[in-house]
């Protein structure tokens, strides 16, 4: 839809218009309003080319766009009856809970194995742990290999599936030939695009999972809909989307708690909705709260930042970390709550 | 605490500085770290004049304030143990629900009636509905007085206390005449000192309620906890603060939804926490989700914009009531959510 | 323009589309694109009821409005050829400087006078004093109307017109009474609409001119202009929209810098743009940069709070006020450059 | 800085920090105002650790930092007497034009050429050409390799340095190889870590010049400057900042534009600032004012898109391109500007 910057079109300004138009084989159809026209696109407007030679001129005021940008990713796409196998749960249906270390020390083996068997005592579906670190600033510690070795055997001895973050091709690699259950794409690298075709193309037909963390700077749920888009577009539909807080923060939570999108994003698309709380308001104290809201809002699970000594964690676990103990009494609620919420979801969840 | 722009201060630099605080009255202490000082202040470092003199300095990056902003609304205030009543309900403790119209249409009494005695029934405990209302663009309706007649046949028929809006002077005597038991202040208001300071004045002793809520443009939350300072400084504490969502809006709701700030209010201040659900989310499928999500961020309450028939409502009823029916399942889960999030309430809450 | 939540709208939905429409006096034209369809309103669609409703189904996405939400204040306006003389300038056209006091103290009536002849003699349009104050907090000083007099002295001094600020209906009556130049609303106020109808009712036919100031939580353009156009509704057509920055702040400066929407202002309305580096910046040191980028983006004057003796200065002045020597370098230097910046306007100014 | 939640610690309280400190090797230092408590941290205060732990402490509201988290990029650096040479021109100092095609078109060579030869005639010092493009839909083209040959012909006739955006290691070494003289660090890979420090170390000695734009999802300009920093930490002290816009946009500009920030740059650090208006406005006929405001804001140069047949573009081109005859204006204007603001250019930037 092209709206001018005022009231109507010169008749040589619709000219020039229409000689554009007609050069990407579409048509106008102006559309006569009280006070102003505005001009309809008829056939495929979504060509950038199109749209940025049209805003190029001085007389419009902008176009807006009004196809979905993403295809796969639509509740009406072909998709749109995938379910999504995560241990015992199937998503959307199930409440999942992932859980674990944001950070594997490698130094403490034993910790790690600690909190694995205790997320499965409080009931969690799939233990959770970083192996590399994404660091600010270029004069900090960035992560070991090892401690994928440390996850694999968590996963080995307890019998959950599990977890880990890859920020670029070559940890990408080494987590589909370890046969990690689900690859989680972080905050930051959640609009590197080439990555994300990279992780599609990987795990096409391997079955893995891919959790895909919402860029702590994205905009309109729609842009966190087409990232996912990429990795589907690439053969691999098991995704799920991962609200995690956004900047600009709120003073007093690490970021802007952004649960309630899961609203927005149920009603779009088919994907299951996974929320990371801890990530959001960045404190163990506000995490149930945030677990709660959650699945208030219709999220399909949680991913929660859990360890059985917080205090000995490295990375951002001291202060976010909840112990297992918090955690049982997490999921026993928000299993309730997923119940409640299921109750308003909107018809078009229903299909 | 005063943060040079470069690592140290010179000795003339610092001289200066001396010379301004102790024009105030004021002492400084260079802290020394390893890589850079600052300099606390000591002494009462709240003038304002202080601190532009002091960040009017070119080698100065800024002050850092580290007194709370507010002195009467903090948890350890002389107030932290009042408690506010709201019909039948006793606040923080209880779950209060507050329903009705946003706006009264003046040629619709009976449907207001019917409106009413809907969110009794529903379990709600005072009735909402909008007298004045403030509009964006001069060119529109702003309003009816006599919207307050079929207000006060609504408390007097059902026995539910009533709440409305008042946005100046004039409406604020009105109301306080009538004997409106809660008086709301808008988004719009709120960051409008004077008026905030004559609800204080002209409800000192009155017993009755003020609602304030959030600006829409607020920032950090000491600024909303600093409005609701001005009522209680004036003379009336009972006040309950009510997050309602913030510009810049997610694009699919109408506001940046806040629920979630709840928690850092809770916090912060022992003042009861009324969350509005419809003008954050701003449509009526969105909105129970919301309500459930305030409750499990640790709400005292929720104000639900409810209709017996929205599509006959004025203002934003059409698109953001609930029907009575719906409000009634809502109250159901919130409550049991309320109990849930109670566990998990921070030790300072439990004093 | 309707857009629907899914690629096309089923029959019933269309009916009852079309059923609300036909109620408030519009019809409905479907513009089939290649993937979806939106759905044009044809006639008035101003109104807020009527997109309330639409905007309440569940299977509507958005309404976007296409008709520009002002009037008199657009470009194609009856007023476009209106100008506004301040002092011996005439807006748009020349560049006009207003400068002075943030605030007038009234123990300080010398330091004032002093200010006067010294912005007058850098070449200054207008002498600048605030005389009443908004503050924060509620336990602080909130002026004096005293300084009414200072300001008045220095205008028959000085010979120059005089601008101040009002913030409710009391200090507008005495400022009118006092015949001020300039009434100044501060970005406080500058959504409070009943406070900008009473101004132009006031000033209407007095010859006083209006210096609006963006609010620092204004969203779109749009929102500004509207501001304005609630005091040309009433009759004075003398206003100057006055960007000074917004929130969310950007660490370092006090405001995030909004001096280039000059360029979006001076294109979609007639009215004058002088821009207010001091508060947006908030620090003498950065004060001239923004002057100098506010005549580059196209200003047609500022408003720079100067002080002869800054540090004796009261409330921002310490911080924000530039010398009058700094002043009338600034003012050489924006002549020049918006000599500079009047070649490059959009051919939609010279009309 | 640690600041409580509530006025002061209790000794328990108190004590559970100290051993938390001791552990890493700092000191507490009590800091006892007014009417509460802070806690200075004396020693290393950088380690993510130490302030993750003790932000995990229920009664703590948060840790401010006060040490600069960058070292090499602040003025006090080693490197503060740095200076680039871009062409002819010395950085600070000099003020340089960098111009060309956003999109170089492989069909396209001889428009490219004319544009080349174009901003050389009007007096550009570097020409710039994008060969490989981010694109947002996985469903659009993504570049050509072969365009760099193309740039690598108009730099051989035209005799001036080129400038091209690198996104990967892939791409950095072929530019590398190709003594590409300027690569172009995009705002989507702003935050990308991995690859600045690639850029950083494959660079070193080399004499090749790196742009960094700013990301459009960055806040403090701290962070802008960190990122900077991973590049001179791998031995490439020849960096330009280059602000481009951020999001949340204004509404009519692509982004907020923030060229503003130019003046918090170039008193933080010794690097040179090139301001990127075309990005940051989005559209033709508001590039020049924001050009000659970058300058008004001290920046030492601009990068601006420019097109011999904007029409004929590709990518943004057609929307932001100016003419070689406008970029001729542009250039002669903002040199004077320039001019102008060194006068009022801190302290600081004297040294």
């Amino acid at each position: 839809m092209i709206i001018p910057l005022h009231p109507r079109l010169t008749d040589s300004e619709l000219r020039e218009l229409e000689e554009i138009t007609v050069e990407f084989g579409v048509r106008i159809q102006p559309i006569h309003g009280h006070e102003r026209s505005v001009y309809a696109i008829l056939g495929d407007e979504t060509s950038p080319d199109l749209i940025n030679r049209i805003e190029g001129l001085a007389y419009i005021e902008r176009v807006d766009r009004i196809q979905a940008p993403y295809k796969l990713m639509a509740r009406e796409s072909k998709l749109s009856h995938h379910r999504v196998a995560l241990g015992k749960k199937v998503l959307p249906g199930d409440f999942c809970v992932i859980a674990g270390h944001c950070t594997i020390d490698p130094r403490q083996k034993e910790l790690f194995l600690e909190t694995a068997f205790g997320v499965k005592e409080a009931g969690a579906d799939m233990i959770r742990g970083g192996v590399w670190k994404p660091r600010t600033s270029p004069h900090s510690f960035q992560g070991d290999a090892k401690s994928l070795e440390i996850l694999m055997e968590a996963r080995e001895r307890t019998g959950l599936p599990i977890n880990t973050e890859v920020m670029d091709f070559e940890q990408l690699k080494i987590c589909v030939e370890a046969k990690v259950d689900c690859l989680q794409i972080g905050a930051r690298s959640a609009l590197n695009y080439r990555l994300l075709q990279q992780v599609g193309e990987m795990t096409r037909n391997s079955g893995i999972l891919v959790l895909l963390k919402r860029s702590m700077h994205m905009g309109p749920v729609s842009e966190f809909i087409l990232a996912a888009e990429y990795i589907v577009a690439q053969g691999n539909p098991n995704v799920m989307l991962c609200p995690r807080g956004t900047v600009p923060t709120i003073e007093g939570f690490r970021s802007a708690p952004d649960e309630s999108i899961t609203m927005l994003l149920k009603e779009r698309t088919w994907a299951p909705v996974v929320v990371d709380p801890s990530h959001s308001v960045g404190k163990a104290v506000y995490v149930p709260g945030a677990c709660l809201a959650a699945a208030a809002y219709g999220a399909d699970g949680i991913l929660v930042e859990t360890h059985c000594q917080p205090k000995k964690g490295v990375g951002d676990d001291p202060k976010q970390a909840v112990t297992p103990e918090v955690l049982a009494r997490i999921i026993r609620d928000t299993r309730q709550i997923h119940a409640f919420a299921r109750h308003y979801a909107p018809k078009a969840q229903a299909s």
